[in-house]
């Protein structure tokens, strides 16, 4: 099985109150397709500047991924991003993005590439987002993610891509914002008249919460003693939940409920070191040992 | 088996950014000898004045609240609190808050109720706090909660009552505060060491966290379509928790897992309509039936 991950691939610089990084590999496509990496085979689609490390190429193709589509754009700047993190390591400030390739990125899929099993657009252009997932021939499942400027600027054509993926996860604030409802079960339920088939609020250190038209899974987030750096956990949730899916041989409810789980255990594993670090030498022992332990911070009597 | 509730009986106003309503039963005391009174026999210790109404007292006596301890102080002001609740439902501006007869309470316990199996003290003086929990002959159980008001001015003396306390409830903020660790995990480790045997960190919306010497449990919050009044939630959690705990023969962690969910169950219910008005007329078979749908939205395949 073979999952296709779009998106962006960035160098970030991320201060913290207690340390700070520059130059590091970033960008939601990153941490998303070294978390689905975990489960399954993942092909990267991306776009990159001639400034871009080849050294930062090698890391990602060295944990298996399939780095052909990751396109150097001639005379391009790969994307940067800058983030500040609050005391509380939840709240940050955007320092700069700069656009560079992705300002226009409109990216051909490699031969072949159109019959990848299953797909995950992180955050871009809606309409891109749209083309990628309805050139795949008869996706088992596809799923796409957003960030608060496309839902500002352009909410109708994220509808409309919405309507055409299998599983939709924005943050708690997006998913208010665009449903225009307070209430995290109520937004969910108005964003599934979109026409996908499962809305995924994700819901920071506090977990997620999945809604289909027959199944409502609320799992909380799993606690850590210290965040060292909180970029990308969304992304890591998203690629560890489209990873798992893709692995299983048929997506029932509760494939679903074990897949976001999967992916917050990925997510936690994320936060614990700068940028992709602790995902490039992390191993599908040690999450499912995680997962386990999920299982068990978890579990209550329901009868007795 | 019977369960001593100490604290305030007041007066709230309280307006959302959808309704107003003035002059309702309040206080965190009422809420959570309501809560526990779904599972067990509760005594309710509170001061109120001369101005208290009537119907009030013989509302919570209906619910079979024992309200003996509810005690009239002639010439006294029943304590008054008005908050503002913002669009997200989950801030608010405290509006006033007027002591009255709460500035200097210092109740004795009505005779016989120092047998009490055991004992919740809702927000209030540390000092009483540990007075009231001290003076009980060999409770099976005790809980203390606070407000910031009390861990920002005696942050030493609240520490202190939370040693002679069997579990501590206080929010995510209170919590981070307290410890002056920004993660819940660690400050939840940190705050153990005032000698209470289980830390519930209240999490709001997102449920809630218990650490002790040997068990960790997080739950999600229930997930409700629509919100009317937060105020309480915490109060109703509390109660909730130590009238299931009070109601069970034995003290186990599975027992506390359990008591945690009845717990964000009660509150769930507390908080869809003005004050206390859902309690009053809540059902135990209706808090059992919504105890097992949290089990159903919650849970997930751990091996397979």
């Amino acid at each position: 099985m073979t999952l296709l991950v779009s998106g962006w691939v960035a160098i970030d610089t991320i201060e913290t109150p207690f340390d700070r990084r520059e130059g590091l590999l970033g960008g939601s496509a990153t941490c998303a397709a070294l978390a689905a990496g975990l489960f399954t085979d993942v092909r990267l689609l991306a776009a990159v500047g001639d400034d871009f490390p080849e050294g930062y190429r090698d890391q990602l193709a060295s944990t298996g991924i399939d780095v052909t589509g990751v396109t150097p754009i001639p005379g391009g700047k790969t994307s940067q991003w800058g983030g500040r993190y609050h005391y509380d390591m939840n709240s940050r400030d955007t320092l700069y993005t700069e656009l560079g390739v992705n300002a226009d990125w409109n990216p051909s899929l490699p031969e072949g590439w159109e019959k990848s099993d299953t797909i995950f657009c992180a955050a871009g252009d809606p309409e891109l987002q749209k083309r990628l997932i309805t050139s795949l021939h008869q996706p088992k499942a596809s799923m796409v993610d957003s960030i608060a400027f496309f839902l500002e600027t352009v909410p109708e054509k994220f509808r409309e891509t919405m309507g055409a993926a299998d599983f939709v996860a924005i943050n708690e604030s997006e998913a208010r914002m665009l449903a225009g409802v307070p209430s995290i079960a109520k937004a969910s339920a108005e964003l599934l008249k979109t026409g996908t088939k499962g809305m995924i609020v994700k819901l920071g250190e506090y977990g997620a919460a999945f809604r289909s038209g027959h199944d409502y899974f609320i799992a909380p987030g799993y606690p850590l003693e210290e965040v060292i750096d909180p970029t990308g956990a969304g992304d890591s949730f998203a690629g560890g939940f489209m990873g798992y899916l893709d692995s299983v041989p048929e997506i029932t409810p509760a494939a679903i409920r074990r897949a976001i789980v999967y992916g917050s255990t990925v997510a936690s594993f994320q936060v614990e070191d700068f940028g992709p670090t602790r995902l490039m030498n992390l191993t599908r022992k040690e999450v499912d040992e995680r997962y386990r332990q999920f299982g068990a911070l978890t579990h209550f009597e329901v009868d007795g």
